[in-house]
């Protein structure tokens, strides 16, 4: 019983958009070496620097074994389970239940959900706290805090709020209601936890943020609801073993950054538009959204040479986009490539009764399926954006399940970490962070010689014009 | 106790970014010609043909009337409320929901809800809607079908399968259950409400679905929610006034328009980006991701000349795309403008409690809130982009209320008819999505000439290759 995911590339190729709007296939061939080179140094680096995600589907036989347990323990005692995360700690864990629990699973009853209720606290808007302290009850809620470093201010600062409120509700019980994820050796927050007695899950140091989700970081949130992760994992090594080749033709992978590379450096096209055709896998896009666009958008190559790579990811759902997107995505400028998210087999069946006789086009719906009609707009998006000479690819997943999905945000890690090759590009750094931080402090008064020096240089901005404020 | 909305455009201008980065403002004053035709254009059209959505905030007093008088029965009578509509039908509900109501507002307990629990169902996966059915009564149920033409495959299908659900749980009392907003004098959906003898409310016909926000389409469903609805039409109002005065210094839809125009057709920013800084306003970034992407990207000019125009919208979030988007936007490719929308005076205060001594950035937070927190946040970004040679713009809201809200939505309806002026295309139509919908009907076998026809033409298309689906 294997369900493999496959890629099709048809709708991205010369041999269907003709010469002017499609890649040639001679052109993949052309950069064969440069492929293979690629390739070499990803499958070189596994397991060291950055690269420990490519590890994760096979060293964590005894860390799915405790997550399962403590997962086990949350479900019997606590009521919700709330993630303090950001960014990949936050992105991972909800494209994962988005994908393989109940699209409205917080609305379920108790006895029809696989575990608590699940929030994912990924700001710090005010009202938002506010309002998810109006709707849980913390002496029945779990919280489980992720930080890396434990310098995290948007993550911490919650931490400090929920604190508060769990002291005042349960008191000293107050330790059993917070789990740690975080680094095992360095940052603060691992001895803050060990210090409070917190239960504790690591982030190996290999693993950085948006390649955290098969970690403890995504995969606890998910057992907790009742997700498979074994499953996940096993998706994923399924897809590592069929990318181990350096063969573009057979590696799917490699294929997909091959094209990406060639029609963002050599076609113009600065966007990567993500289409599901699923409301499972809309948040898979979001997740996706991080991977693309922080690991690519660079300014230097390795070698030093200044630059301004990457393309722009954009998020977007089928059908309901071809109603919002779709007339752009036709007509408007050449400089995006589609990737279409599919679906075989639905877990559910709806479908559509007979009725509006005096409606044709309505009428003729009847006896037919949302099932067939999801994929035949599906398809007909797809032949729109062929007529109109724009690039489309479709990722096809036999049904949305854990070892599926683990095969597809496999892929795309792989997919992106060759990319990141290809354009010579240090993929799994984020240098254009700091400054935002630093200045966001500096204009907090925070008051250490980097900060002040920050507040000192911001100051050398022109003056805000009142004319240009209307 | 005027709360005006303010547009900053200080970070769009080569007097901050220098003249390689910014918008030197001589630029905008010459094409002051331009400008004032493209106003006069739009205010001559005012209420005539597609223009109807201008007269929106000062023709509805009837309507909102009407409106609220049901809506008072319906939070009588039902539970919850489902809009069934796609595109603009969906978006605008959902974005003013989301913006004026409890950010967990489905998740109250009723008694403190303004309202019945609302869904907003804007595709036809499967599996969605047996997630519905599964967390909804429908015998406790308003379903809102909303339709202009009434053709809408996917709404039309829905209401077919809501339908049959209603007859069978409450037999022939169905007819209570459901209330059409559509054409008044086309279509089919105002024929079969009155046959049926369902609650109607009427779209106007100069009104297109992405301009629909603020007619029935949108004000049901706010209502019905307790929303202040004449408040947002006061909003809007107000920003329609301000924006009366041709000079482009003085009307901030028009300057933003110049400066979007310049960005787009001289500058090569190929992409339009909204990060809200407020959870409450993240969904207003769907909804002008609809209005910007349909009505600009084009192919053809009025006078008939072939083009590709437009830029895309990109959805964001502050601070948490910080974390997933930032290194792209400040090291990757000189091709966006970023929109901050600023919100001043949040509904909530989160005070952040002192702790975690041990780690200095943190501890740095105690005694701090989330209000200045998110605020020094963006405006660290602001830096960062700025530091990055990047255009950025504020949008300052000094609350969200339903009349900031109404301001915000008018401001971007405007800056889009002015854009779309700019560039001399049909900013109201959308003949690109016409071509998917065939296909996607050939494919399902309909039999009409044109879909025959369709069906034929799609088998020129070259066959898959097999090497091109790994």
């Amino acid at each position: 019983m294997k369900q493999e995911i496959r890629l099709d590339v048809n709708h991205m190729m010369a041999d269907f958009l003709g010469m002017q709007y499609g890649i040639d296939r001679g052109d993949v061939d052309a950069m064969s070496a440069h492929l293979k080179r690629a390739h070499a140094v990803v499958e070189a680096n596994r397991g060291k620097g950055m690269h420990g995600w490519m590890d994760l589907p096979y060293n964590q036989e005894k860390i799915v074994e405790k997550i399962n347990r403590v997962a086990a323990d949350i479900r019997a005692k606590f009521d919700t389970f709330v993630v303090l995360g950001i960014g990949g700690s936050a992105l991972g864990p909800a494209a994962v239940q988005q994908a393989l629990n109940h699209l409205h699973y917080n609305d379920l009853p108790k006895e029809k959900r696989n575990g608590p209720r699940l929030y994912i606290e990924d700001n710090i808007d005010p009202e938002r706290m506010a309002a998810l302290l109006d709707v849980i009850d913390v002496s029945t809620t779990c919280f489980n805090v992720i930080s890396k470093s434990g310098g995290t201010a948007e993550t911490m600062s919650q931490y400090l709020i929920v604190l508060d409120a769990l002291k005042k509700a349960v008191g000293d019980d107050y330790h059993s209601h917070i789990i740690a994820t975080t680094s095992e050796s360095r940052g603060h927050l691992i001895k803050l936890a060990q210090k409070e007695n917190y239960e504790t899950f690591f982030i190996p140091e290999g693993v950085g943020g948006r390649f955290s989700e098969l970690c403890p970081v995504g995969l606890l949130a998910a057992a907790v609801c009742g997700i498979d992760i074994q499953g996940l994992l096993d998706g994923a090594k399924a897809m590592d073993e069929r990318c181990k080749t350096d063969e573009v033709w057979d590696n799917p992978a490699l294929l997909d950054a091959a094209l990406m590379y060639i029609a963002m450096q050599d076609m113009g096209m600065n966007m990567s538009v993500m289409m599901p055709y699923a409301d499972s896998l809309k948040l898979m896009a979001d997740w996706y959204a991080q991977l693309w666009a922080e690991s690519l958008g660079k300014n230097v190559t390795k070698k030093g040479m200044a630059c301004n790579v990457g393309s722009t990811p954009i998020k977007t759902l089928g059908v309901t986009d071809q109603h919002s997107q779709l007339q752009l995505y036709t007509e408007g400028p050449y400089d995006k490539v589609i990737t279409f998210l599919k679906v075989e087999s639905f877990r559910a069946q709806t479908d559509i009764p007979h009725g509006c006789e005096e409606i044709p086009d309505v009428a003729f719906l009847g006896g037919k399926s949302h099932n067939q009609l999801i994929e035949a707009e599906r398809m007909g998006t797809e032949y729109a954006l062929y007529k109109s000479g724009r690039m489309s690819q479709t990722i096809t997943l036999p049904c949305v399940n854990a070892y599926t999905v683990g095969q597809l945000l496999y892929f795309f890690e792989l997919v992106t970490a060759y990319t990141g090759e290809l354009l010579d590009i240090d993929t799994f750094n984020q240098p254009g962070v700091e400054e935002s931080k630093v200045a966001a402090f500096a204009m907090l008064g925070r008051d250490t010689e980097k900060h002040n020096a920050k507040r000192d240089e911001m100051k050398t901005r022109p003056e805000r014009k009142k004319d240009y404020i209307l």
